[in-house]
């Protein structure tokens, strides 16, 4: 099934206690897109300015993803993020943030991307991510990312977001700050009364939770001993997540717990090297050898408890 | 298999934004003891004052827990503990906390106990729990559990219990601590090093890492929305662990797997009630439904990533 992202495009410079990294590729979107391909193709759509490098079209194309919904701004500049990782790397400090030529982003789909099946609404202003709706035919399942700032400053379109869409994948912060509950089970739960059937709670090294109708179901991450920059990792998880939904077109909950630990080993290879570094060059077989150790490392032969 | 206990009783005064209670049955070994006894029977040493209540005695042998190594001592006092959690139950301070009887504590095993197959050495003194392997004849799986206090000024005498024990059993910032190591993974493993073949890192509501000599699994807690009181969780997460591998007399990679589930079950029940009200009084059918909930929401059919 068709895979549309739509979201940011940018330059990051990172700091972590590994190493550093100035004007590399970043974004939400390319974090996604890149993950996502290593399950299905993806379409892209997002902004960047006339300082965008040939080279990282290029990369994206190679790793088949589609750059007919890149719009390139005359005089623009790209969006340039940096920031800096604690010792423990469980926190980070943003340095600089220009959102350039993302500030007056206005999502345009080619007419060809139309009748995307699975669409993925990265982190963006909520009024920016509902215009795409008005321009995807019947999307089979659409997801969306937020942030704390919309759940403050834009929590009406938010809430409209979310009354339109299937799913939304947020971390455990979001959901208390969304649901204004203590206990991070009841928070996910509580975001399905918004119109959503799936959520997706992120909770980094912790896993996440797979929140339907009927279930919660918590899985961990895969672990990982070498992280080097947790920069895009949430974005990799969704990338991964939405690529392995869309290459087989279900989402019923089987298929959201394949999905999820696709997005954790995924995630894990994006920690493991700088920037887009690993997750570009990652081989496929080696995803697929983790993903069986990390579902084979979970199944466990129930007995009942007492003989 | 035998499965032999050694740790504190007390008394616990509690505060959450649940409710309170004063003079609760308390303490490492007790809340150990009622979690392992629903898997099999457990004998408890450890030490109470005068004014320990009959009653508590009596609920422990209801529950299956052999208390001919409950040493009483005249004119002395039971251990007593006093805390409050925070709003969110992430933190806790402790209030007050007046070890008297225990302070002194020489765990003495009744003779009918040295033939223990299975024993957990709950937090105490590394020299104490040191003295309780000179009482056990030849033991098939020792654990022990240990804390922050121990690492800072006991910590020769902890290097000298892991060399000569199986497993040990600790908190994510204790393994960070006893380690030096950043990434919970990778102290983790580091732990091996010691000299146990098995280490259990808890993550509270994060779940827990199995980690042995050839694997690393990460296991997620049973998700429950009704945290009402955290006290005793860990020990009664250590107690059906150690119960369910006591119970079948197996400690491979799958049985720690299936008893780290049972684990996480059985902490769940606890955190829904106060003290070790919920523990001791829920049926085995509700933790077996628990149980297959659990692993089967872990069950993932895992396909090749790509087609």
């Amino acid at each position: 099934m068709s895979l549309l992202v739509v979201g940011s495009i940018a330059y990051d410079s990172i700091k972590t206690p590994h190493g550093s990294a100035d004007d590399a590729l970043g974004g939400a979107a390319v974090y996604f897109s890149l993950a996502a391909s290593h399950f299905t193709p993806v379409r892209l759509v997002g902004v960047v300015g006339e300082d965008f490098k040939p080279e990282f079209v290029e990369l994206l194309q190679s790793r088949s993803v589609c750059t007919q919904g890149l719009e390139k701004i005359d005089g623009g500049k790209t969006f340039r993020w940096a920031g800096e990782y604690s010792a423990d790397m469980n926190s980070r400090e943003t340095l600089s943030c220009d959102l350039n030529v993302f500030e007056n982003f206005e999502p345009k789909l080619p007419t060809d991307y139309h009748d995307s099946r699975f669409v993925f609404l990265a982190n963006a202003a909520p009024v920016t991510q509902l215009s795409v709706l008005e321009q995807v035919d019947a999307p089979d399942f659409v997801m969306a990312d937020t942030m704390d700032l919309w759940i403050n400053i834009a929590r009406d379109d938010l809430e409209l977001l979310l009354s339109r869409i299937d799913g939304i994948s947020l971390n455990d912060a979001e959901a208390l700050q969304l649901t204004g509950r203590k206990n991070l089970i009841d928070a996910g739960r509580a975001i399905l009364d918004y119109g959503v059937t799936t959520v997706i709670v992120k909770k980094g090294e912790h896993g996440s939770l797979v929140i339907t109708g009927d279930r919660t179901v918590p899985l961990p991450a895969y672990p990982t001993a070498t992280v080097c920059d947790p920069t895009g990792a949430g974005d990799s998880f969704a990338g991964a997540l939405m690529g392995e939904l869309a290459r087989t077109g279900s989402v019923d909950e089987d298929s959201l717990k394949r999905a999820t630990a696709c997005g954790s080993v995924v995630a894990s290879f994006t920690c493991e090297g700088f920037g887009t570094d690993r997750l570009a060059s990652v081989e496929r077989a080696a995803i697929d050898s983790r993903l069986t150790e990390f579902c084979d490392g979970l199944r466990i032969t129930h007995q009942p408890a007492i003989s």
